[in-house]
């Protein structure tokens, strides 16, 4: 009993030092469940890519059902084109900003092509970035799908 | 010579306490050897990418050597078309199969293209949905292999 | 307070503990910032698409300033094409490689296409397998991009 009574004690002196070693990353990887999330990145030019992306977000969103997913769409290089107030595609993209999707153009590739915000969407976010939010979502544990 | 007896035990308790609180993936990063597992995810079309990642896969094998490697394909979207029955790449596919390859048909994919297994090389199998299925087996550690 | 001094001793072992059994990877995720690592994998031989992709190496570099990141860069397939000693990208490899990108050509690759060294860009590196490279550089931490 006695020494039963001294190893509970190891155990949370050593579930404290858990939690303040492991990085929250690794924290996060110590829950029962895994967080779902996922950052589509979006090179091309291309309405029939995009439409096929802006089918995968849904049919994700749909097939994890009650455990929810945090969803990102990153697009730079050409395929910014498509995030343009006038794109092909602008309904379908509005439906995915209300269907709480995250949506980010790059500014590097907004400067390189001389393009505004008021050139674009206008419910859309921006990153410094594009090719680094790639890399820092995938370093937080973000799933990537290069569609 | 009590103290280090102690210390022994605290470190007993403090493995255990890994063993209890780490999930699965955390557990496999702790073992000596990380475990070669790799997705390959196919949404194009086209026989000369195919046949690049076919190739590919092969390479994989050989390259990891006695180390062994578990491969996943999985296909959704146009990819999907190159599963069918009647596909030019039906012989390198089935030896694929032959050679413990899991190839897996995306069955959000399959419905919306009215597609029935009964259309589809016989010995494929089948995930509910391709983007899921790259999602969660990032979440587990696989690698992903975007072609 | 004998007990307090009881527990710094269970920290202490739990902390060498962790260092004892925690492999390189997960060590390096328990550091206060993770380390930027970023795999670009270049399997088209399309100068458009190579041109982009050593801007995002640019921006890349810059976009994360101070903080550094190392960066490899591996083609295999036809992409191996633009490593070429008379590819129409030379200059900028050349330019890559002079700030320190690491970039590998697949001698799986070369061998398939008969490629010897001499038809390289000189300063370029090699790799035994592209594919197995992409892998292990994800079990590593590496982010992976997929231009």
């Amino acid at each position: 009993m006695h020494t039963m009574s001294k190893r509970s004690l190891f155990l949370a002196g050593g579930a404290a030092l858990l939690a303040a070693v492991l990085p929250v990353a690794a924290r996060a990887q110590a829950q029962p469940a895994v967080k779902n999330r996922a950052l589509f990145q979006v090179t091309d030019n291309d309405p029939a890519r995009w439409n096929m992306i802006l089918n995968n977000m849904i049919n994700l969103k749909e097939g994890v059902g009650g455990e929810g997913v945090e969803i990102e769409l990153v697009a730079y290089g050409p395929g910014i084109l498509m995030l343009k107030s006038d794109s092909p595609v602008k309904h379908r993209i509005a439906d995915a900003l209300k269907g709480g999707v995250q949506v980010n153009a790059c500014q590097n590739t907004m400067n390189a092509m001389k393009l505004a915000p008021a050139d674009m969407q206008p419910e859309i976010g921006y990153v410094p970035s594009g090719v680094v939010e790639v890399m820092k979502k995938q370093q937080q544990g973000w799933a990537y799908i290069r569609s």
